[in-house]
């Protein structure tokens, strides 16, 4: 994309009232849009990286079996009593949901989603009858939103975000522990993929009524609102809300081999056993015509604070650094005085062969300026063509993220430099 | 896709309390499931068909300059007190917009977005400054919610529904002009790919304060909400509402050539003039130094309308009958006894060609049922596999959208015959 074409423009100076560094630097680059306190909106570069991380987390869902669908923000508060889940009086999130509500001009109270248990559930009752039709993974990309009394930390914990959520449903508690580890698997792979695996840990954490456990996955950052105790050789940890001499009695861990540290929580599955199916009578039948009750997984990510998190765990004192899985383009083409001939055919050129390049073609910032930005924005590749490159016939390449020598790269060979 | 996989099933009778073929259809199929009225889950297949059709826009929403964004539902009410669209009493959308509202549990009354013309006019008044940063071709698929006092047709009149929302930020009327033009076209093209390009024409409707027209886009059909004038030579027509002596001689029209019909508003184009930039001072300076107002034009698609549309169009008796652009797949191979051997491997032969195949894997059916229920999804080809077709070494194919014979392909030629 030509940037004299990209409406967002970049600001030298972190906006007021962000005292995070993920929304400091994100609203700065043009990535996104502060509406109100925990309300963003994703401008065209952070969108690009928004629906990667999507993607990434799609195919990975797709490989365990689930099956996409699209729920509903608005909600029924009657399947929500059944379950005891729809809290009458507040919103506040201490007396249950942190629910959003809102009156239909017909007449009645109703809700504003901010998971789908319930809903779900409710849906499969019409699908689901007999052994046949279980096992169900189900998930989608969605829109939740919770009326939390304070946010903080950007787009880390806010009011609105989209999480990919997925729901199993299986016949017994063995089919699902076997379905729980491999998206446990999964999520590594996801969170490896993100560029922020060696850095992410499975964490114990409270179960609820129906598993001693629940896991986490936190990765290790400073800015993060979680602490854990990590035991980095075994690569898993526990929150800190289980970390009783029990638990790591439960756990073969010693108090000496942990290390406390402070994470933030990308991921988090979570073992519901009976209770939703129960509570909405989501039940089936086996081999044998007896009637059971169906066991309930639920497995989240959000996507901002995935975002957010690789923002925080990867930006350095000059902006943000993206790991080309994620990156809003791939190249960071950028002309400068003398190139403007050359310049355009390279774009085309790379344009043509598939790679994603952000072009600053524009006329009116100096070298320095468009040097500062592009490490602002944080491109895995910055190719410098101008005057002084071209007396060479080459193109000035430097990666973001490493200390690398910038590399003269002859402009016939781009194409194949960059045929990543 | 094995069907023994998907979740959803399919029922044989019409569900209670849905009046219209498209929600009936749907419903019936599994392709959509009912939260309460006027609210709708996408299930699998359904969303299959919902992503097509938003890809679609997509695409020439891109052809023309548009840049993608993704805005929030949560709304600050003081940009929209600006514009005086922030309605104080009462939410019915006879006084204004038709709102829902909700409570911060910080304190506080926010709105949930039905539209975002104010949204993206207040963002831009940080990335628009001077005649350089114009024109500006920004839209989203985003979800929007109205508090409509009743609902009916299905899905295509509901409190929740994606809408593709693209706005214009032009320097001059006539610079607005050129891109208006270029927007009808766009969505001439999109309507023509989600194949009700042959019943859908554009329509003159009232303009509001800054123009005398809009324009929308009509979709002939029975079950439509609109009465339409329609020209058929000259392939447009008059929205009713505007249909005086006074427009007809403006346009050129004659009352005896002209065709009262009804039909289904798929899209609309408007244009803002400057009602929205004057209100939340959205200026640029032009090349003199001068500041002026920019001008501004929406451009709205309902996903959901455009996809009830065409079940209404294109269903006949046994079920809905998907143009291949936005089929949820585009075969739908049928296993019937004596292929249990050899339809697998035409199912990962076809999918291996890059063939979008539903696979009824299901020995619980009978051949009947199967093809009762082919018929309801209404794939386009349908390809049935048995040991008497296996006996002539072939598969019978039948189109779904003709009344063109059943063909019996050769096994070995199915690769051919479907690369499409």
């Amino acid at each position: 994309m030509r940037q004299t074409q990209l409406f967002t423009k970049t600001q030298k100076t972190s906006p007021k009232g962000e005292e995070s560094k993920n929304a400091q630097l994100l609203i700065r680059a043009g990535f996104i849009h502060k509406e109100m306190a925990g309300v963003y909106t994703y401008l065209p570069l952070g969108l690009r990286v928004f629906n990667k991380i999507a993607q990434i987390i799609r195919e990975e869902m797709n490989a365990i079996g689930g099956q996409e669908l699209f729920m509903t923000t608005l909600q029924n508060p009657e399947i929500w009593k059944q379950s005891g889940r729809w809290v009458e009086e507040g919103t506040d999130s201490r007396s249950g949901l942190p629910w959003f509500k809102t009156k239909l001009a017909s007449g009645g109270e109703i809700g504003i989603a901010n998971t789908h248990e319930e809903a779900l559930t409710n849906i499969l009752r019409q699908h689901v009858s007999s052994y046949k039709d279980l096992p169900v993974y189900a998930y989608q990309f969605q829109n939740k939103f919770r009326n939390e009394l304070r946010v903080k930390s950007g787009i880390m914990r806010t009011r609105e975000f989209v999480m990919k959520d997925l729901y199993s449903f299986n016949k017994t508690e063995e089919e699902f522990r076997v379905f729980y580890e491999e998206c446990a698997k999964a999520y590594l792979r996801i969170f490896t993929r993100l560029g922020i695996g060696d850095k992410t840990f499975r964490t114990f954490a409270s179960g609820g009524a129906f598993s001693k456990f629940s896991d986490e996955f936190q990765t290790l950052c400073e800015a993060g609102e979680d602490t854990i105790y990590l035991d980095r050789e075994k690569k898993f940890a526990v929150n800190d809300e289980v970390y009783t001499d029990e638990v790591l009695a439960d756990l073969g861990l010693k108090k000496d081999t942990l290390e406390k540290v402070k994470s933030i929580e990308v991921g988090n599955i979570f073992p519901l056993g009976t209770k939703y199916s129960d509570a909405l009578g989501l039940k089936y039948r086996d081999e044998r015509g007896e009637e059971k009750p169906v066991v309930m997984g639920s497995y989240g990510i959000g996507l901002g604070r995935s975002l957010g998190t690789v923002v925080e765990v990867n930006a350095d004192e000059k902006g943000m650094v993206w790991p080309v899985s994620i990156a809003p383009f791939q190249v960071h083409l950028i002309e400068l005085p003398g190139a403007e001939s050359e310049a355009p055919k390279m774009y085309e050129q790379l344009r043509g062969q598939g790679v994603e390049v952000l072009y600053n073609d524009r006329k009116d910032m100096s070298a320095g300026e468009k040097f500062m930005e592009a490490d602002l924005i944080g491109i895995p590749w910055r190719a410098v063509v101008s005057a002084k490159t071209l007396q060479n016939d080459s193109v000035e390449i430097k990666r973001r993220d490493a200390n690398a020598a910038m590399e003269l790269v002859k402009v016939g060979n781009l194409a194949e430099y960059f045929s990543l």
